[in-house]
């Protein structure tokens, strides 16, 4: 029932999407006046405002470029680049021209009230040099799209995707020299927006800044697999039907951190979210997860996920894997399916022989080889002989989807800057 | 059974609260080395490091004075007073030295955690001038400790709180030509705290913020009550069993906005939050929600409101309206009861002609009359005839309550700031 609510709020929330919050609705909204109830109007109704024009595009260089650090010395999102890209946006004026600018310090008012209500969400995507030299993106429009559905959700305004997919090759190129040409390095990409009205009243964001930083990577696995143990958590929930776990929030983040510090006090490198008295299996960590079964009845080898009901992170790597699975293992025989599936049923896999792998599924590592999971007092082991760190589905996953992102192979998923 | 399991976490998280977070404890988990299963360890143990001291403050005043808004002019987050307090943590180090300064902006790294997890909490509260022109605030132990459930929820630092009220007491002091002696009239302070580490991994955070910022306010009912229209939320959920709703974590508040524009567009003053199939009746946007009804069995005026169950702000206005209810209320023949209530049973009460009154209570109104509930297509009426803006019970609890605050009675909840 609660999902079938939940789709007159997804109704609004898209049909919100192709315009930006408007001043009149802003307005509107402060204002206390009680009108006659069953007026259902869509609070989101409102006429179009200047949205993102890349041509207007303002670029002023640094004076100071940074040296590059040895690809060794790179460290996730601890070192930037010499540029930032920011947008602001108002509710009178929609959003104002693109400045591309030396990396600095944002000064804000401390009310500011993403400080006090974060609003604020985020994508995560990588920039790729190919063999040619060529900067590639690994589908764009799909990080823009969520990125436009997380902001709406939390009333933050949206954007054209192509006209932001537009600027973020422009500022790439602009830092490309911190892109190495090795194989499994990248440039780590942290599209942002936060809200920047400065009053502490809860409502909807008069301002917002839409801002892009980006940090050299390396491979996650420098000298290949390490196959993570997780702790199944069952005392803190992640996410709930009606709530906010699909949205790329930073509120999601926040309160993940327990229980992950919990689960490597115990010694584990992840937690496990569960979900409800059925011990649903969600995600792990920050990663979608993908588990590999026989099936019990007709012995088929099945590939498993959570399905997008609401809880679950709309990850990109998910759909990638997805989308791959059906194309290149149901020709061998596989079945590829996103369904609920409990943390017994993995545990009965295990123990009657039937489990073939397990891995998380993230920007970050592509995929990630789990070796075991703790759960209710035993370990749930997740088919990986000792000597073993990567199934070969996760290890044939990670080549299918670095052949497409460094351009090995030509896909649609990969998108050229010009 | 998840309320059980919740209590392994509170547990630990209380076990925290009495020490900061420790380098030794982010080292051990940052190390990704993997311990032998069930060591039930608690993430939180540590040598105790430096707390806040208050004999360390510094004071820079402002060489710009601001001028004093006329009364009426005041509006709720919208103006702050000259200076600001501000304190620093660092894992290694703990609280450093606090400075009280010029209000002024926060110069951050757009890598900042804040911007990115959500790393942040906040507290609301008030200070008061008596009629001798005595400071007082209200309760602010119950804030203080609430700031550190919340922080320590997110892995965020933890601190004395009779130093941190001592540090408050002095800052208002310093600005205290911004409480207006006008009755209804009070300071609002809003100390936050914000996760600083400058790295876009996610884990907990190295370095913190905390500081306070005020805010002159006049009356939330500057003629007199005015009752709220709600609209009842079914396809939206605030806060779910295992999750953090019970904290006052930013995280809780961006997502509520779309479903309080929702409400708004159709007339509705606040939107009100139900849970669960059976329509439990939880909060009112950010107020805690009370009702008064008759009992359908023994007739006897019953006082409810939502019980502590972790879905649930612990309100320092919810907590007073109860203590006040419980000594001066059931020796009248009142009934005060924190128990689960659906909306059936006050639109039963309705109907049936037990409705006597409905009320929001928090910070900024004290109490807020609510007139009708739309829910499932009908007006739940709450009680207030068409001319009468508050119920009885209401117009009690905020004349009480200004009672203690303004120092009429002389009570323990008025912290006087000497």
């Amino acid at each position: 029932m609660l999902q079938q609510r939940s789709s007159r709020l997804a109704a609004s929330l898209s049909s919100s999407l192709s315009r930006s919050l408007v001043p009149e609705r802003i307005a509107s909204l402060r204002c206390r006046s009680l009108r006659p109830y069953s007026i259902h109007a869509d609070a989101s109704v409102g006429t179009k405002i200047q949205d993102i024009d890349p041509t207007r595009l303002s670029i002023t260089k640094t004076v100071t470029p940074k040296e590059l650090l040895p690809p060794e010395e790179l460290i996730f999102g601890r070192n930037f680049t010499d540029h930032m890209l920011s947008l602001e946006w108002t509710a009178s004026q929609g959003w104002l021209p693109a400045r591309i600018t030396p990396y600095q310090n944002l000064s804000l008012d401390p009310a500011t009230c993403v400080f006090h209500y974060a609003f604020e969400c985020f994508e995560g995507m990588k920039a790729y040099k190919d063999k040619n030299g060529q900067i590639r993106l690994f589908r764009p429009d799909k990080n823009m799209a969520r990125l436009n559905k997380s902001s709406a959700r939390i009333a933050l305004p949206t954007f054209d995707p192509d006209a932001m997919i537009d600027l973020i090759g422009r500022f790439v190129k602009l830092d490309e020299r911190f892109i190495p040409e090795t194989r499994g390095y990248s440039l780590y990409l942290r599209p942002t927006m936060i809200g920047t009205q400065r009053t502490l009243g809860v409502g909807p964001p008069g301002s917002a800044l839409l801002y892009v930083i980006a940090s050299p990577v390396g491979p996650y696995y420098p000298t290949g697999f390490k196959a993570v143990s997780l702790e199944a958590t069952d005392y803190a929930v992640r996410a709930w039907p009606g709530g906010v776990g699909d949205k790329k929030l930073g509120a999601n983040y926040a309160p993940c951190i327990v229980p992950q510090m919990q689960a490597a006090s115990r010694g584990f490198h992840q937690n496990l979210w569960l979900f409800g008295e059925e011990e649903y299996v969600t995600e792990v960590g920050t990663m979608n997860l993908f588990a590999a079964i026989k099936n019990k009845e007709t012995g088929q080898s099945e590939l498993l996920t959570a399905p997008l009901d609401g809880t679950i992170l709309e990850g990109v790597t998910r759909d990638s894997v997805l989308g791959l699975a059906r194309e290149r293992l149901e020709p061998q025989g596989w079945k590829v399916t996103e369904r609920k599936f409990t943390m017994k049923e993995l545990a009965d896999a295990a123990d009657e022989g039937r489990m073939m792998e397990v891995f998380g599924a993230g920007t970050a590592a592509i995929v990630s080889p789990v070796r075991k999971i703790s759960w209710k007092g035993r370990l749930v082991e997740c088919g990986l002989a000792d000597n073993v760190e990567a199934g070969p589905i996760a290890a044939q996953m990670k080549i299918w989807m670095e052949g497409i992102q460094y351009g090995d192979e030509d896909h649609p998923w990969s998108y050229k800057v010009l």
